[in-house]
């Protein structure tokens, strides 16, 4: 009898530009390679529902959607992306990857606009049944080094959306949220420097993973 | 000089079918003869981006939304029509009156559902920054007349949504939730038989409300 290797649930963070989605990606190719059923996703969105969610949060018309609005949005979408994609990958044994979650909350809402960190723990906490990652990636960047990739050369005004726009004061309240929450809880986090080439950043987080991947 | 008038929120209440739009209508009209400017508004809606969350809450294709992430959009939609318009109304002197407000979510998410109501309430008051209303009426009817009056004669499967194909039991609940939310907050509350005639309803109403308009 083949045993169902044991559900791990990753989370990558960062400010914008760090390069989430390109490693999201290169982890799950290589764990696919080391025999892993893998399962990607990302925040806001990941279900028909959560992306609709996800259309409202990040439509540049939506200006003046209030702050309280936008954490209940992202805390709906994250309810449904729990229920609907990550724990039922989880109790199939298989490892999913998720490009944010529940701490882009608290840095972009907690930590950035000033809201109660101990309210949006508790939405959280209804959001997702109290699902937390085994392992969370932070690539870590200078905020100037995020936003100069991000809007640098080639970037176009037609790719940005409403929270790209936001202030580089607002970015670096984000950064410094996270390295709150990393040293909060260290056996969760590992930070990962972020400005090396692309395939260093991939090795150094697939040792890490590997390390982790019994996901105890 | 002309003072201006107290701002005075009031809420309608009550299980499908009880009447809640007509007698908002009715309400309003009778005040705006008083000489009172009048907004209503409707829940979950009433601003463009509560307008589109409603539309994900209560399309018939989103038949597997989970009940957290409907409790969340609730909230999402009512923190936005609180900031965008009910609190201004309030702030101008006019009287707000709105077709359902933080009591349905207490009574569908909390009694029908058995969603946590202490949690509930943290999650609402995030959404309202505490804003209550000063007058709730609630439109008293046993659940099988409301649910005859929507889908008896001359209702058609097209004009149902999601929410109006759960099951008597649950409709039970619900109206039993108002009745424990009207008898914990008597000063808030006001009981009205809406199995009278429609006119006999507005009247009893116009009474309640009269007497309430200062607002205090």
């Amino acid at each position: 009898m083949v045993s169902t290797p044991q559900g791990c649930f990753i989370t990558f963070e960062g400010v914008e530009g760090s390069g989430k989605t390109t490693q999201v990606e290169l982890l799950a190719d290589r764990l696919r390679h080391a025999g892993r059923t893998v399962v990607t996703t990302r925040e806001p969105g990941g279900t028909p529902i959560s992306d609709r969610i996800r259309a409202v949060v990040l439509d540049r018309q939506n200006v003046e959607i209030h702050p309280h609005t936008e954490a209940l949005l992202m805390c709906a979408a994250r309810a449904q992306l729990v229920h609907e994609v990550i724990q039922p990958a989880l109790d199939a044994g298989q490892v999913i990857i998720c490009d944010r979650y529940s701490d882009s909350t608290f840095a972009y809402q907690g930590y950035a606009r000033g809201q109660d960190l101990a309210t949006l723990r508790t939405l959280n906490a209804f959001a997702t049944g109290g699902l937390a990652p085994h392992l969370t990636i932070l690539l870590d960047l200078p905020v100037e080094d995020g936003l100069q990739r991000r809007f640098g050369a080639g970037a176009s005004a037609a790719s940005t959306n409403r929270m790209d726009r936001l202030d580089l004061e607002f970015h670096r309240r984000v950064a410094a949220g996270y390295h709150g929450l990393a040293q909060a809880e260290p056996d969760r986090w590992r930070l990962v420097d972020a400005q090396e080439a692309v395939d260093d950043v991939a090795a150094a987080i697939w040792e890490i993973t590997a390390a982790a991947l019994n996901c105890s």
